[in-house]
Order: C-alpha cells, then sequence, then structure tokens
C-alpha cells in the first residue's frame, strides 16, 4: 500500500518525479464554492521555489501551477482539483556519476532496496521538488481555513547549523531569503557564504505557527492533532525530530510549571503548543523542526556502489546547501492539509466546529 | 472520522474508557498461522500495568487479557483478534472533586470542547490506561516480526525531571521500575522519592529501538517510515517531542559528518536512525520521546470549571508522578505497530521483503 | 488488508466466530450526544435472532447485546461504542462430519484455501452468525438517523422460490415470520414445510427500502450511493444480485420511460430507486436483493475432501433452510450504515445534509 | 469524505470534468518493475473511445494518453502513475438549452442539490468521459494480472433493449461495434437504427468475465470479492442491477442444484460465478450488468428549473443512444481493477496467492 496520499478526508495525492515531465496533485474533498484561482496557489510555491536568492540551488523552475480540474467559473466544485506543474530545467547529466552509487545520507540506498529500481535523474521521486505540489494544495487548505475559520499560518527559520537566531518580528520573515524573522541577516549571509565555499551543508530549526485554530480538532485515540502534524512534518524531506509546544524542554519541567493554567481570560502559558489530549484548544499550534544536512556535498564521501564494492564519491548538480532555507513554506503548507483535514474529519462527526472563543485567546 | 484505529493493514481498533467495564482491541489483518495465546500478550502488558512499584499509580488493575476471536488451537486464522480486559478496580468517587474545573495541562478541556460531553470518571477515554490495548495488540506484531525477520524491540528512559541516565546496557531494564539502563537506580528512587513528597511530577526522555529490521519499509512520499513512528509516538499520551537518530543535534552537523557512510561491511554510524527518504536501511531504527509531567498533581493550580469561572484545582486519586515511567513498553509496541504495518504494505506491491544484509549489518 | 470494517466515517469493525467464546463489533465515529441504551439494539437483533419459528434454524441464542464502551449516563460521547454478544448455544460437535470435506456452495473451500486454515465450528468466520453484530450497529445507524432527518427503514421479502409474493402492506411484516407483506402467509407455511420435508433449501428475493432520505448523499465518481448499497448487500451472506430501482428491468425500458419526470409536487415516478448519478434525490430508496439457497442441505452431495479425495457429504446440525427468512432485518441494517455514513461523508465536504423537500416527495 | 479514488492498495485517483481542458487518473501502489508503454494503456481506450461507429455519441476524442510520471525506462518504478487525456472536442455551447432545467433520469438534479453548484458543460464530472481514466488504469491492471497469474477478461452485450443476444463466441465481439458475441449483427443494427430514428434511447445487458484468477481473493466479513465487484459495477454510469454466478436465477434455484459439485477434476457448475464465501475459487468470475436507458433523449420530457418551476425538456447534443454499448471495455477495466486490489491485499496479509490449480479449473 503506497503512501502518496495526505489526508483522510482533504486528500491530496501527488506524483511525478525531479526530472520527468511535470509533477502536480489531485486534491479531493475540497468543499464546493470556494473562490480559488491560479494565483491563489501561486504565491506560495513561488515562496519555495528555487534559484530566487544564491543560497538556494539554482535550478530554474518558474512552479507556474494550472488548475486542470475542480473550479467553474472561479469557484470550487467539490468535484477533483488537479494541479499540474511542469519541469522545465532538467539537467540529467548533472547526475551521471552518481547512477552507480550510493549517496550518504540519501535517500537512493533506501530506493534501491526498497523497489529494485529507481529513477536517479535528480534523485526522481526522492527530490524536495516533490514539495511543490504539497505546497500548491496547502495554499488551497490555508485560504478555505483562513475564510471559514480566520485561521492564518505562520514560520520561519530559528537556527541554522550552529547559529541561533533570536525571535524578533514575524514582520522580518519576507524580507529575507532565509525566512529568518531578524532584521539584520548579515551574520546569516557570511554564514552561509562560508558553508558554500567549504563545499559542506547544514542543518537547520524551523518554527511554524497557527493562529486562530477552532477549539476540538483532532481525533483520538490515534489520529490526535498532534500526532498527524507530528506524522506530517517528520514526513517533510530531512526532518529528524518534530516538537509541539515546549517540545524536549518539558522533560526537564515539573508538572506544576507544565500544565498551562486556565484562566477566565484565556491560557496563561502555552507549553501545550495549543494540543491537550491531542485536541486543539484554541491556543496557537506550535511546532518546531529539526531539519537535516543536505546528503549532496562536493566533499568526497566513502561509500559503496550497487554491487557493494567501495567507493569514493562527490556530488556535483545543484544542490541546496542548507535545504532548511526553503522548508518554511512547506512546513506551513503541511501544517494547513492537516488541520483542514481535522477541521472536514471534526465536522462529519460533531458538526460545525467553534472558533477560538474570547476566553482562550489571551495566551497566545 | 474517528481515529481509534492504528494502522492501514495490520489495524488495531482501541475501545473502553478508564471506569468502564472493559477496554480493549480489535487487530485485523494479522497473518494466519501465527502461534499465539493469551500468555504471549501479557507478559508486555505486565511490564506496563500499574501498581508493580511506589513510583506508579497505585491502581490495582491485573490486566488479565482475554482473546475472544480469531485464534484456533493455538493458531491466528487470519480473522479479527478481539481482545478483551476487564476493569477491576474502578473508584470513579475519587474524581468527584474535578468533575467540573479543568485540569492544567489536562485533555478534559480539550474533550469536553470537542464532544460537547465527556466520560469524567479516571479521565474516561483520555486515560493512559488505554495504552494497555496498543500494548497487547504490540506483543502479536512484536511476536510475528520475530518469527518472520528476528525483529526484536528495546527500550529505557534516558532522562528523568533533570536527571540524565547514562547508558550501561540494556541488561538492566528489566531489573529496575524505571526501565532504567543502568546498574544503580538509588539515584533515580532518590529522585522520584523528592517528587512524590513535593505533590508534583515530572518529565522524562525514553529511547526506544528495533534491531533486525527489513530494509525496504516505508512508503515515501507521504507515509514514510519515520513519518509514521513520529505519528505513533507523537499520539503515546504525554508526548511532546520525537527524534530519529540524530534527531534536533542534527541541526549543528555538517553534511559531511551526519550523512552516514556506507562501506562493504556496512554503515560506519546511524545518524540516520535507520531510516533514509523514510524507507528503512537495515540499520537500528534509533527513536526518542520526550514525555511531559502528569498534569494530575496535588499541588493547587489556577484553573476554570465548566462555566468558565475562576476556580483552584487539586488532583487527588491515584495517579503517575512521572507517566513516561511506564512508557518503555508502550513506546516498543507502537513501534512494533508501525513495523508489521509497513512490512504488510511492502509486501503487498513489492513482494516479501529482505531482512537486513550483512554488508549493514555492522554500524549498529 | 483485510475487510472486517464498515464504512468510512462511521466504521463498524466485526469479530468473532459462530462457536467462539462470543461475537460483537466496535463502532467508531458515532456522533456524541445520542440517546442510547441495550434496548435501542435489542429490538433489531430478536427480530434477526435464529430459533423464533420452526423455519428457521433451531439454536437458541438470546443475542443479548452489551455496550461496553462509548455511552455514559445513556448517551454516546463520541467515542467507540463496543457490542458484545455472549455465544450460548454452541454444539460444535455438529460439525464433525464435515471438517474434512467441502460443502458445494459453502465458504469452507474458499476459506482453506485463502488463509492455509479455517475454524470449521459452525462455519467459523463465515457464518451467518457474524451478520448479529452488523444488524446491532444499524440500530444504531438507524436511531441516529431517524432523529436528525426522519429517516426510516422497512424491507420484506418478496419471493420465496418459485413462490411470488404480492405486496399488500407494510402493515404484515412484523406479522408473521416470514417478512412477508402479506395477511395471509399459509401458502408460504405450506411451501416451506414442504421444503423442509425435502431435506432442501431454496433461494428468496428481499426488498429494502428506506424513507425521508436526505438529499445529496453519495460521493462520485467511484463511491456513489448505489455503489455502496451494492458493496453492502452483495456482501452479506449469500447474496448472489442486487438491483436499484428498477434493476433489470430498465433494460427494456426507453429513456422516454426510464427516466422519472419532475413536476413542482415532485417526481412522478421512481424508476431510480431514489438515486441518480450515484447521489440521493430524496425519493424512496429501493433495493432488491437475490438470496441463494443455504449450501448446508441434508440431501447428499458429491464433493472432495481436503485431500482432494472424492466424497459425498451431507450437512447434518442446525441450518435455516432458507437463510432469506431472516435477512431482513441484516438488509435493513446494511442500508442504515451505508446512509449514515454517507451522511457523515457529505457534512464533512459540504456541510449538513437538507433533508428531502416537499417538491420531491410525492412520487414515492 | 469524496470518492474520487478508486481501490485500496491499487489506488486510482480520478480527476476532471466533460468539458475541462484535461481527464486523468494517478495510480497509486502499481507494483515496481512492470513493463509498461502508452500503447499499453491505448488499445482499451481505443475500443471505449466516442466516434467510433454511428450507433455511439460522434463527439471526436482521440483519448490519447500520456504517461507523465511512474515509469523509468519502460518499467514501473513503484511510484505514483499518472495518465493524462487532452479533451480536445467539447462543444460547450450544445448545452446552452439544459443549464437551467434537470433532465430526467440524470445526474443534474442530485448534483446541484449535493453541491450548490455544477459545471453544466458535457455533464461535468457526472459525464461517462470520466470512465476512460478508469479504463486506462483498469489497462495497468490487466497487464500485470496478465503477467502474473496469466487472468484474462472477456465482455460483451448479451441484450439491447427487448432484443436479447444469444452468445456464440467471443471470437466475434471485437468484430462488430456492439461488443456482441454473434457473427450476424444485422438484428442489432436494425434495432438501434430504429431507436434512433425514434430519438429515444434504450438499456443494455453485458456480461464480464476473468479466467484463470487466483485461489483466495477477497476480502470477508465485508470486503468480500463479490462485495467489490457489486461496487465497482453499480458505480459505472447507468448501472441499475448487478449479478454474479447465476445471480436472481437463484431465488428459484434448490440448494441440491445451486451448489456446485467439486470433483477431483473441478467444479461441476459454476452458479457460484467464481465466488464462494465472498473469496474466489479459481473458477471463471461471472459478473452480469443491467445499463438503464440514456437520459440525454430527443423526445420532450416534463420536468422543473432550478426555479422549481414546471417546464419541458428536449436534450439535443452528442449523446449515446444506448450507452451500454461502450460499456464493456469499462466494466472488463473494473473487474481488473478489483481483483488487482485483492491480489495485493491477499499478497499483505496471506503472502502470495496461488493460481488456480487443475482441480478447480474444469468447469469453467
Amino acid at each position: 500500500m503506497s503512501g502518496n496520499t495526505f489526508g483522510k478526508l482533504f486528500t491530496v495525492t501527488n506524483f511525478g518525479e525531479s526530472h520527468g515531465p511535470a509533477i502536480g496533485c489531485v486534491i479531493d474533498g475540497c468543499p464546493p464554492g470556494l473562490d480559488l484561482c491560479e494565483a491563489d496557489i501561486q504565491h506560495d510555491l513561488d515562496r519555495r521555489r528555487p534559484g530566487t536568492s544564491k543560497f538556494v540551488t539554482q535550478r530554474n523552475e518558474p512552479d507556474q501551477v494550472q488548475i486542470l480540474s475542480g473550479v467553474y467559473q472561479g469557484k470550487t466544485t467539490g468535484t477533483p482539483i488537479a494541479l499540474l506543474i511542469q519541469n522545465t530545467d532538467q539537467r540529467s547529466k548533472d547526475y551521471g556519476n552518481i547512477l552507480q552509487s550510493f549517496r550518504p545520507g540519501h535517500a537512493d540506498y533506501a530506493y534501491w532496496h526498497k523497489y529494485g529500481i529507481r529513477d536517479p535523474r535528480g534523485g526522481g521521486r526522492s527530490s524536495a521538488r516533490l514539495t511543490a505540489p504539497t505546497v500548491a494544495a496547502g495554499a488551497v487548505a490555508k485560504k478555505w481555513l483562513q475564510q471559514v475559520y480566520g485561521t492564518t499560518f505562520q514560520g520561519c527559520m530559528t537556527q541554522v547549523g550552529e547559529l541561533e537566531i533570536a525571535f524578533e518580528s514575524w514582520d522580518h520573515v519576507p524580507n529575507n531569503p532565509f525566512f529568518a524573522p531578524v532584521a539584520d541577516v548579515s551574520a546569516l549571509e557570511d554564514y552561509m557564504g562560508e558553508l558554500r565555499k567549504s563545499g559542506d551543508s547544514c542543518g537547520a530549526r524551523l518554527r511554524v505557527t497557527a493562529q486562530n485554530v477552532p477549539v476540538g480538532l483532532g481525533e483520538p485515540l490515534y489520529d490526535k492533532l498532534d500526532a498527524d502534524i507530528a506524522h506530517a512534518m517528520m514526513g517533510l524531506n530531512a526532518v529528524k525530530g518534530v516538537e509541539i509546544g515546549a517540545g524536549f524542554a518539558c522533560v526537564a519541567q515539573r508538572g506544576s510549571t507544565h500544565g498551562d493554567s486556565l484562566t477566565p481570560d484565556g491560557f496563561l502559558s502555552n507549553n501545550a503548543g495549543g494540543i491537550l489530549g491531542g485536541i486543539s484548544t484554541g491556543q496557537d499550534i506550535e511546532v518546531s523542526l529539526a531539519i537535516k544536512p543536505t546528503s549532496s556535498i562536493l566533499i568526497p564521501r566513502a561509500t559503496i556502489d550497487v554491487e557493494g564494492q567501495p567507493t569514493e564519491l562527490i556530488t556535483k548538480g545543484r544542490h541546496d546547501p542548507c535545504v532548511g532555507i526553503r522548508a518554511t513554506p512547506i512546513a506551513e503548507a503541511l501544517l494547513a492539509l492537516v488541520l483542514i483535514d481535522h477541521a472536514l474529519r471534526h465536522r462529519a462527526q460533531c458538526g460545525d466546529v467553534r472558533v477560538s472563543t474570547p476566553d482562550i485567546a489571551a495566551a497566545r
């Protein structure tokens, strides 16, 4: 049973390979009557797309989305929405030298052993390029959630390599190529400049949040809201860790401080990250991710080839030195996809959800 | 769409409440022909059950499992396996004082708002008691994985509150009530003794692993093996963070060190935690969890009641001061349930999986 | 991937064997707040249960249902509802003579080849006894549909063997053991009396309907309402044919007569059986079923044993000479389960459904 | 929860509208390593496509399929296979006169009420044109089943309107535009010619079969093989009845004749239609369908408009006078999709299936 469909009621079925003719997805379950056009989707695709700064891969893809179905006279009809993105700048020759060897830290080894075959061009199906359809679907989810509940999404980078980034303001995030919540990114530019020169790559830590989340989303016992968020985030390429609210810091907390006190004016803190018992409380959803360093680097690595023989490998081609840089819009999209799915799931069993009430709005 | 079923091909449907007549689950999809009896399941239930030391809740539940169906003459028949556990030591009166107020950090607030109704007895459906059927189902999964692939599972506590626990050996784990991998647990006993006296609770960090995992398990793009592990673990009561392999430490790593080198004798390290591109590599699966402090404590907390009025709450009754202590067998069970589900999913599309080959056995 | 769960949003997971300790099911997804007690369920179980007339199997099962979870203070809580029915009158020795041979027309051959093992006691999992949990779950579905939409269900036998039964009135159905819509069932009694004496069995044709069905239920392209009804009905033991509305008679109809004309006062006919394009129109749902003769008969049949050797078989024990007699409440339950599932599915995507409007009420 | 995905392990997600830019589907779960190219798929598309005789709609669509993903160097890779078919001959103006009224017997009334919006161009999503992607996916399923088990599929028309078509030979089916198993189709041509002149439409009855089916496919209790076949077939546009094996004729049969006797050389008859207890026996699968007359006819019909006012309607445009004529390849495709899905489901739980053994091959 393959796993290329995300969600249960708002489902996104993803297809395509990095160097095939096109990539895309089919959304099934979008409520009818939503105003939707390509421009609604293109904005987030543009935030994610490659080639926009010298700190990301130089592959030049416009990532222009086409709506093939499910929209009539500018409104969703409740039928499947097929989204298509042409691949335009494949250079499969770049990969010639790595066809027969496995990159340390890369998916190629696992794909080869799983399927007995792989499309090696640009990482084939394992390429981060396949997050584009996810972002496109997420844009549809965001729009619906915004219109129905006023839910909004934000994300930023909070650490790159060893360099922690102190949070200043969400306002700065769109103004720099790092999605950094700071006014001055010169330290980041220097850091990334050094990294590129070294031919190496580094990890990153991201924060992603949702505001104005309806109370009551999440389906215990097993499909808790935090469980499904963790599923979504850990499934994002290169993610190795996920935290909700206080995350790993909760280990050293006492119950008397961790539990967020309630008052008639709302919660007094948000260690829970907006989720208790697997169900949203109306507080902001707070998620943190660890993204590993890109495996495709210019430093030679010891590895084996498909025959099991030892060899050494350098990965040329166009790669992101820190794949975390472009991951913020993807993480936002995934969070939106989880929330819309749970909003529909909740509506099925319990009827319409309630937006966050005044008493819980305080401690965001 | 409710979420009380775990897994897609080896499905576990969980039912019951903390203080109802019984709890249990139905396993659907277990391969036929597996030798199975109650004793196979009871062992892990006994590891999880309450009342076994002074550091856990004193509720006295034998957690005796009964197989109602799906087994004939000691073998699974391929039909649903229903497992039943009677509740025997409910004391619902213990909860009388908290029926009308919400415990800070507890699921009661969210359940109330989601369903408009809740069973308050013992936390009802949100009680950690409902992990018992998960453990029971996990024991069936473990047995099949052991027989077919030789896969084994281990888990231990690596931190309790501020107290880090250095790993000495798996051999110590069964010999102390903390699932601690150390010979001398006096420091732990002291720490927990102090905590209990204070009426407070603390968090914990666990490690759980699987050995002899077949290569090729995991279903990208969305149902990657690590994504499903994260789903399972974050869905475990009180978990706020999940790591695979190097986890959050990968943020500060370079690609040249994070990527595990391959040699003809196997991988040279395991930063990946046994998973690349969302697919198992045959290395050990390595998972780490953060478990928050129990919300039911004896220290008075500010909160509101169901009318939204401010009040103060103390949670009496029988509670675990560190819910992480009993969580190790649950985390193992969840890991086993994820692996068997993916083993069957892989078998469906790709045919039988391969056990880990010699070349990848080295760097566990 | 096993198939013991019915429905997608209102799911019923069925377990148990004919001669095991108990049978039952877990309902997940029932909306919270529904008044529910055992008596609500028992009524339909009593309509289905064996031993109530000389025309059905003499196995004496009270089929007393117990609610194990999901109901608190007489209301559903939105958590799983586990229903348990003890088996009390197993006589496994009755089956001693057929353990090693396959009954012509029976599931035993297929189970044996599928699983490599089978529970032969009373047909094990393939026994019609396993429809009892379906009926129990259907009673919950019926109650919710009745309360929310006023939907009601009716079923009757329209043919037994060669004997067609002209429809007189629904009022007669509860007054005879055949679910026949006629006042005088002496012809039926004579027919069945002759059949029993012959040691043979016969087929039956049933009609099942739903009234006051909301408009808009059904999920094209593939999960059309009629498709899911056909799935449910053909999955009922012994069913070999399913019709919606005009059914096979439509083959010889012209479009100018088949298409039901609409007027401001409603449709003028119901060849559609209440479903167009796979979506309910608000007209009555009309379904017809063909049920094959029971395979367990006293007439000797040529067959083979598990070694493939020819043999002859007579099936003693307690069997229904016409399994269709008790099938009416099961078919009603299945129809109710399909409708509630689609009501919740519709609500998820499109919001609350509308009950049938006056303009379409006429031509029922 | 929308229903545009067919299957559980070999899933087909269908998208597009009759007059949108393109239609297509995404197949997820296809086993890797299957040789596949467009020509493998085009053959069945050509059998279904419109405009090939004067007895079907004159819309001119080449239905040329493009594989967008999932195939590398002529082999499936185990990743999603996206299939795209451009719409080239839309004439939306043909539908101008029916935008505001509901066609008796057509899906437009139900779509309007369900979604509150509809794409009226060419029937939008409810058009039989959307069976093309199903046929394309079915061709992939057929190829895999043929290669792995030698399974083959055949279908034919057995009745059109009142005209029954006696079965002569499968060999005749490809030689006439009716999929009729007879050498001389002049009676059919006359019948259809008269019908077209009258401006009316008629129904049809089809038979579809599979040979060399593995033993053991089907997942009781609810996802029996016949249940899933009924789901597939009843979901095909215009189908109102489905039979397996003896179908409705079983009502008047005795158990002593209906039950197919087994001998060491195989079954002696096939009343079961190849399925017992919901599981395949290795005999041929035998299915029969009733297809209603097309609702789009030139004869004026009484109906209402979207305001509920009475009106009269004639449906111009290009329509099939007997939609059953082109349905044979669709029914074959659906049967293939059900079988591959169950083959993978069986493989997941029970390991590889067995092809039909000699002892059951006789009574096909």
